[in-house]
């Protein structure tokens, strides 16, 4: 997961002054937020949940390792990849860079709604799913 | 605006360490995150605009004058006072305290709305408004 | 980790209006500064390195259970326990309460640093943490 | 202001998903934030305070006219220019635009430090403002 290669899409944030803190590093809170960055933008291209079907996803769990302190100015280059899929459930993998070294990788666990409520995943979203899987 | 004795409603904030910037101070985005909190208390405690009315405010204009560096860990405590009534917005003034020291005071024009439209104020808003600012 | 009782040490941390998000509940990346701000306060306050020694934390991992929506305005209670030490780390466990409910759970690993570089804990560290680990 | 013609330099930020509040706008908060960005890169690339002389600059009043709602996803970009030169501070103005449209104008208010210390502008950066006043 530190490797550029993992990952099947990309998006970059733009590091902001205020998102170091008084280490004079990125904050780790700021790195919570280039994480949503990179999983709302595969979301919304790659898994493309249908809204007009009731279909939503809420954030159940967040896990980040801070592996590289990180500074401003700059830009981070956020890597997703889907790495499993269960009954109701999905999990994306993010990998962030700054210039060419792994700062961060983390893993979001998605729960699937469908009218606001936990619903197993099926049809067309399911096939979508196992398809990013196997890329 | 530097004098405690100016401010009429009082809420606390607390300083987070993300707060902080590279410099090691709070950051002015941060004391933009303090002034909401401060006007935002003053506008639901003291202003009461009725949302079953359909009357909302927006924030039209903002300045904020920083008087002070701050520190984190602490807390930051806010007064509000109402300065100007217009036709159509008025305008909330803010002091934030730190210790006793003032680190910031601002400014806050907000449009009045009327189902989702600038509106002028009248009735038992504008009553109200007029007394806050004669207090 | 879900219950109060669990925790051995308490902070709170304002709710801002900023830290909704355009699903109008608290983002997900508030949450990992309201965990900062009790794992924060629980170094300073309960781990107590000694700077003056070169002794420092850094945050390795987080993680974070998100179980229920909040809202703005209110507050956050913050526990925190010490549920593990290592040779080299130990993990800082957060509960997060808003009028009574869990509204997340989180572990943070932190490497202990001395002079800036990872180094096994001990001496009147490694006691005080030990019995932390103990009550 | 609103005219994007007025502007001399140019950078771009990204709106993050948590810029976003409960109202399903970008926060006035983070509109900042984008200011920030903006005036911060003027500084670097046009103002060029020269920090091994012990020139620095310290924010002393910000103020923010909004001017229209926005939404995440997308980016903002932020123009800015040197619009006063006073004998310990000058001022830069900043217009921010999404699609064309000006969304928010800015004057951020900057002290001139000198070892930390207000101090007369003079000499070279005297000679590069008023450059970048007349252009």
């Amino acid at each position: 997961m530190t490797d550029r290669d993992f990952y099947r899409h990309w998006t970059t944030d733009n590091v902001r002054f205020s998102d170091q803190d008084g280490t004079g590093h990125v904050n780790n809170v700021a790195v919570a937020a280039y994480v949503e960055t990179g999983r709302l933008a595969f979301m919304r291209e790659m898994v493309r949940l249908d809204r007009d079907q009731g279909e939503s996803g809420i954030l159940a769990k967040l896990s980040i390792d801070y592996r590289r302190e990180s500074y401003w100015p700059g830009t981070v280059d956020i890597g997703s990849r889907l790495v499993r899929v269960g009954g109701k459930s999905f999990t994306v993998a993010s990998g962030l860079f700054r210039d060419g070294d792994c700062i961060a990788t983390s893993e979001s666990v998605l729960v699937y709604l469908k009218d606001r409520k936990s619903a197993p995943i099926s049809g067309a979203l399911r096939e979508r799913l196992e398809k990013l899987l196997a890329e």
